[in-house]
């Protein structure tokens, strides 16, 4: 076989496989020594193909498409630093657990370190950051080798998949010339008809009947159980029925993290506590809500005040159930690190456990929680554009059955703070595997490739960092609403002791960028509104129908007066709260 | 003493000793893990700050800077994604060996790998990608730990600067509170001025006097000595003189790559041959011009004919010259690899080699090469907007003084081919380690706060990747004039073979982006002009003073023309050249 076929043969059969195993979509970037790869992937009618020059962006926005979709996605780029740009993103997808199949096409092994253009050491590029890197030989296609090459891509695949989920990285050596054999393409296919796929199956950890019953023999040992539920990020729908089940039978309140996307269809559910992250600021609620259990899924919620609850509940017995064999517990308060697929653990744990028959701790969680929304609804009075008011009023603008993608810094704390339980079915999304402010914008529209309507919520600073992000909306015609909050620069800092350093305040953390970003939506042909009254926002949502195009609707707030009016509305509600017996 | 009182001391001493030690750049990203090492670098009187939002961009600024000053560039960010961002700045700058020091906050190791906010594992994060990586302690003011902290400075500095320079990866875990101690810090000072600095001294490689004899013994024993001398980019100033000379002493030609700086204020230089990226491709000439000995300096050229035509002499006594001790030699034709101080290299070669008398070879180049560039002239005129031309008038449109910074893929090699020796001095700098199109706009800008007036000559998708990058001119009012060619995609690929298959042409390897960048240049508040004419172009030339701002002059082009034009200019000149004897 010549060179070509063998290169076409090979390179068939590690895409034909992923294919095979699941992968619908693939982000490409342009670039020379890919070209096999590229050009096979687009020969595929069932993957869906993406291109994007900016790799940073290309990497996040196919982190979007495998958190939306559950599936992996994979990820193409050429050989030297286009490689390098994909890291924020692996790291990332790394800690959040979403799956991406990373393949790299390489300079062959005659060409690395000697000076050769583009070539770049690529081995174990990601380090720790990927579950698996593969380093596969050269394209062969003898029978072993083709065998090789789909173990690698069904390997890629069950890796990228089995719990935590995350990204792999195969680099793939290719020699000159890269052109594959796309005229005899049937002739490949068919070749590869012949030969059955590679399953690999993976189990999920379940724990045995007897761990049950010894844990529900210690939670029985008082007559009151004062347990609480906390439910972060969590990527496994059948879990929500599962711990609402199993809050009803224990009398466990559900403290519900935005993304645990327990707020959503839920506002007639009393059991889930969603303004925790206001009311366990106050000592006397906390002295009043004491547990003496805590069960906890999915990552750790954003509620700074809710992280500090934890800590101050030592005496608790502090039982984390963690599918994924993860360690999150930055306190280090677990008692109990329980390794086992969460709906599994609440099914099972529900069959066993009796039924709560004194609510009084639960009844207290209810009142405080209505008590503080009520208050919290004031915010709504809040006349000028105001940060808190925007995120207290994203409930009733955005339509049904949207998904919401939300900004690190600011306006995850302030959506934790000022969105509470819908009937409305909004999808919550963030990127808080490492809280980066980087690839949002591209790893949102990744999420409107699988789910619209599309919103994202974000600051200034995050807006900017990812600017470029906003061309696969001009290319895919990939709707998105942005809500842009611009303070001019980093409002978080505002909030943080820094603020009592005046001398390099601005310069260092401040940071204003100055930039009227209506040009920047022209650029890629959007529309830009800029919003003066929360009529105007009300009008804009009316009118808009969601289904093209980019728009951007800027509030422009003040951080200094942002910082004011969440310290006073915190005091006027501890006033308030401070009055509980 | 405090915590705080510990935190300072211990920043403080790490950052004087990089003081001490000669950083005068550091360009900070905004993070709150990094408040204590932003805050003490921020007090540094002979420290410039520069500060930017966007970590990959700001790794780019910084390889700039250094690039440009030849001295170690001090990058800091917070934790979590941020670092990841510097990573494709922190390859290019190992490749093409310019030291940086990255110093990242971190969490301190009880907030690691337990799901604690922006923490992600931090330690060998760059892996083979940096020359020296030291996780530091957490803070401590005990002698010792002081000490040790002005240790780390000196030698992150030392190993930044040492042969092959490149970047290092300081990680400092930091705990809460995080904000030092700024109101005493006239103790902490005279504290460190009791203390001496470290001083860490490295030497160069140099050969011994009998190397030298045996070297000249061998190019001796021929009559005619048919040699030449190549010279690459090569960092090191006090070179040019030397090599100017050993080229004089021996009578080999100097192939001078555009990044050797050798075709600047050498018009009258026949010894510097600037064409043979054009004569090269001809199979009469190649044969008229078989070398007997190659001497090559400096990274590999750009040149491709050039990179075929060592290839193709396989039969001559290759020889590369490396002060760094790499390997840069993708083809593996070295027959003497020489680890020896360039400038030395060649002072010792000229002092030993006789005189070369009989000059017939040499003359062939000279004469070769001034025939080439006479039909290069030709390129003048061509009356509608082209590549060729814009890279054949920089030479006459460009200023004394200037500094020209080139975009990779295409236009490196237009340079080549087009623009040739100057009187001028006009210093050309590109990121040819990695040869990647990212990070180009920001790099430029670093290199700019060193020297100006600051030209960029990019394509559209090289100045899409960086587009934040232009934000560095607007804060820090750092002149610069971009030239920008929008041919509307990646015009590399029509030079490829990926040309013949017109199926995903456009999807993969086009890529149009379709985007005004007008806007763009609105956004940075700069001055935008769209070139129609060559008169346009010497207008805007002749009447700009380059002092401030910044300035994007767009070319619009045709991919496809620009094929035409390169392929019919080769195809003339060639059947000139074919007329040799």
């Amino acid at each position: 076989m010549s060179h070509q076929q063998q290169l076409t043969a090979y390179v068939h059969a590690l895409i034909s496989e992923l294919v095979k195993n699941g992968v619908a979509h693939a982000v490409i970037s342009p670039g020379s020594r890919s070209t096999p790869i590229s050009l096979l992937l687009a020969e595929e009618e069932d993957i869906q193909l993406h291109v994007h020059v900016d790799e940073r962006s290309a990497a996040f926005f196919a982190l979007g498409i495998a958190k939306a979709s559950k599936k992996p996605t994979v990820l193409v780029c050429t050989s030297g630093t286009a490689a390098a740009n994909y890291f924020p993103a692996i790291v990332e997808a790394k800690i959040s657990r979403i799956p991406l199949v990373v393949l790299t096409a390489d300079r062959p092994h005659e060409l690395r370190d000697v000076g050769a253009p583009q070539a770049i050491d690529q081995l174990d590029l990601y380090g720790k950051h990927v579950k698996w890197f593969m380093e596969m030989a050269t394209p062969d296609s003898s029978p072993g080798m083709i065998r090789y090459a789909k173990t690698v891509g069904a390997r890629a695949i069950a890796m990228a998949k089995q719990h935590p989920s995350g990204p792999v990285h195969v680099n793939i050596p290719l020699r000159e010339p890269l052109i594959p054999d796309l005229d005899n393409l049937e002739y490949y296919r068919l070749e590869e008809q012949k030969k059955t796929s590679i399953q690999i199956q993976t189990g999920e950890f379940i724990l045995s009947d007897s761990y049950f019953q010894d844990l529900v023999s210690t939670l029985n040992k008082k007559e009151d159980r004062k347990g609480i539920i906390i439910c972060g990020e969590i990527n496994n729908e059948e879990f929500f029925a599962k711990v609402i089940k199993l809050a009803g039978q224990t009398g466990f309140p559900i403290i519900a993290d935005p993304l645990s996307q327990l707020r959503s269809k839920s506002a007639d559910k009393e059991i889930i506590i969603d303004t925790y992250d206001t009311f366990l600021r106050n000592e006397k609620v906390k002295s009043l809500l004491k547990p003496d259990v805590i069960i906890r899924f999915g990552s750790m919620p954003v509620s700074k005040p809710l992280t500090i609850f934890l800590r101050e509940n030592e005496q608790a017995k502090q039982i984390v159930v963690d599918g994924g064999s993860g360690y999150r517990d930055p306190n280090q308060l677990t008692t109990e690190m329980v390794y086992c697929e969460e709906g599994y653990f609440c099914e099972k744990l529900t069959s066993v456990i009796s039924h709560c028959s004194l609510n009084h701790y639960l009844n207290k969680w209810i009142e405080i929680n209505e008590l503080t929304k009520k208050e919290l609804m004031q915010t709504a009075e809040i006349q000028e554009i105001s940060e808190a008011k925007l995120f207290h009023s994203l409930g009733e603008l955005i339509p049904n059955d949207a998904v919401l993608f939300v900004g690190n810094s600011m306006p995850i704390r302030d959506l934790d703070t000022f969105f509470h339980k819908q009937n409305k079915e909004v999808t919550i999304v963030a990127n808080r595997g490492a809280n980066g402010i980087d690839g949002t914008i591209s790893t949102a529209l990744g999420v409107g490739v699988i789910k619209q309507p599309l919103f994202l919520i974000v600051g200034d600073l995050t807006f900017f960092h990812d600017l470029n992000g906003l061309i696969l909306s001009q290319l895919y015609q990939l709707p998105i609403t942005v809500l842009l909050i611009n303070n001019n620069g980093g409002g978080i800092f505002s909030f943080l002791p820094q603020v009592e350093l005046p001398r390099h305040f601005e310069l260092l953390f401040g940071t204003p960028l100055d930039i009227d970003f209506k040009h920047a939506v022209e650029m890629y042909k959007g529309e830009y509104e800029l919003i003066k009254s929360w009529q105007d926002l009300q009008m804009l949502f009316q009118k808009s129908n969601f289904t093209a195009g980019l728009r951007v609707w800027e509030l422009q707030t003040n951080r200094e007066r942002n910082l004011l009016e969440h310290r006073q509305m915190t005091n006027r509600i501890q006033k308030v709260l401070d009055q509980l017996v």
